[in-house]
């Protein structure tokens, strides 16, 4: 098995709900250092898993739909606790929609699965995978 | 399948016995960063994988009992090889043990399993994963 | 010369003030991980720049009192534009003020200056350092 | 399962064949920071995955081949187009064949697969993993 | 004395003149992930050493001058033997002649130096520093 | 100025002495992950600080004389508190002594100073420096 990976980030302000976030029920904020994995059995008659320069632009354009914005106010995410495991989730099936809607590339569609892990602080992350 | 991962440190000494240790097998010490990985397939009611606060804490609990020691005169460990591969395995069968006992959260009863990571230096670290 | 470093974080929101800063004038958040820097030209009798477990105690206990907070609405922090450079500052003058205090032991008042490094993302981080 | 990990680095010239590579069908160059994977589902006898100090020996074996080189030039990848994917691809099958001619210790026959990953910068790695 | 640094990473081939070189004489390359930092005494008028996004784009431009090529045959560094340290002097003094060319904000005039890390390996980097 | 930095590690059993110390007060061990920085103002006709392989070679061989040892033990310490900080300035001062002993080659006399950093985790190093 084949696994790409490109990095990238974003900054939001976000509270969560519950009695065990404690402090982190408080409006706050995060820097998530984006990690997005794409694997695939076999390479492309280019020999890459995915064209890392589209991979890059389309979590550079998921991302930049979240990043910079009080995610308490996001419409798309009322009603969401935006914990790092359900951030992980939205940005992996975000970049999914993209595969299959062909901006990755008509290849992308070979892909097996996908992984996406939020760094929230050095001592700190979550992921989350599934198959495509 | 998501993944929550915290991280801690401990700080031993010990020797190791076999040939192939070579300088290895006198007293001397290690610096192990530990990254301890919890999974699960679905989330809890409050989006996470598990109480992330409880995680970081019993994983210090867990390390508490042997850091800053002399792993060689430990009874726990007597007879024990601690290369970092076991030590591994010591880690998560004792967060393995406190996830029964309760002390995770009831939550923390549907974990999938779990993986600990010991970094030993900047070129080599070690893994052990098990189901739970 | 001699330097000791601890590391900790703090998680925030805010938003900056002036046209320069783009979409970071909306309300959004970061991790800060922070790194203190305490020098010296000599070691003190234990053979140490600074007693290093005060010195996380006294950096935890400063930080404990930015992390979780939306910094707009901070008193102690109105008026002030809470860029990465400021907000470095305002650590290391809270941990000179802790020195003075006597909070990091005696020995603490010969440290020759202090460093504060705030690491936003793994692409942009800021410094700010004086002497003592 | 327990895994163990090591550490090296190769540096080479190369360039890609493909117009998905833009400016990277030039004649460029890249390092490789090389994280070389052994799993096993148990320990041997002295309570290691591999014997880690021929682990690192041999993954420096099989880079030396690659390393300060111009690998357009190179007769042994001839044809290949040499994407991290592709050559992380390399040094795994370079080190099976390894394991397979006895240069890791007997044990290590008893490895259950192998991983490689080539990270080429700070926001972009490949791996590959195969089984033993 | 505050200080800011961005990151960003660069690819090339060349080799090095000199028997000290050993094989890096032959044709090989390098990532080099490049760090430029930003130093000021004091803040401007919104909190900044210097505009973040105008700095990274300043540092993209001077590296996109060189990444992706191949350096022997670039005719401004004709003569040039291509060390790391003479690499961070190249994006240094770029830096410079774009910041008294006011390209970083008018502002960019009152900074009173600047460094240039290029780490070509996990164990190896240089950097070069100088005043404005 | 410029500085050319390698990296490499010396693992280690000791105990320190004074109450400060609290449980490190027992035998323990460490990873230190070690940074030898080489500065001077100007480079050498090969465009160096220093030669790089001399440089590793060296560190290699100065960190060869702790490394897995109880440094507890070792009569060239005997007396001393073997603090990270204590310990950064030992391997800089071996480091001095190899320069002047020409080990660097003939051009390592023209450094300017040296700095020697000891990372002992994730959270928490040490540095020395002085002038040659």
């Amino acid at each position: 098995m084949f696994t790409v990976t490109v990095r990238d980030h974003l900054m939001v302000a976000h509270s969560l709900r519950g009695e065990a976030f404690g402090p982190a029920q408080r409006l706050h904020g995060a820097t998530y250092v984006v990690d997005a994995s794409f694997r695939r059995p076999s390479l492309d008659p280019d020999g890459v898993v995915v064209d890392i320069a589209r991979a890059t632009e389309q979590l550079r354009a998921v991302i930049g739909r979240l990043t910079y914005r009080n995610l308490d106010d996001e419409p798309d995410l009322a009603g969401v606790n935006t914990t790092t495991e359900v951030l992980a989730r939205v940005v992996a099936d975000a970049l999914v929609a993209r595969i299959r809607a062909g901006e990755l590339g008509a290849g992308a569609r070979e892909l097996a699965g996908i992984a996406v892990t939020l760094r929230e602080s050095h001592v700190a992350w979550a992921s989350y995978e599934r198959d495509l």
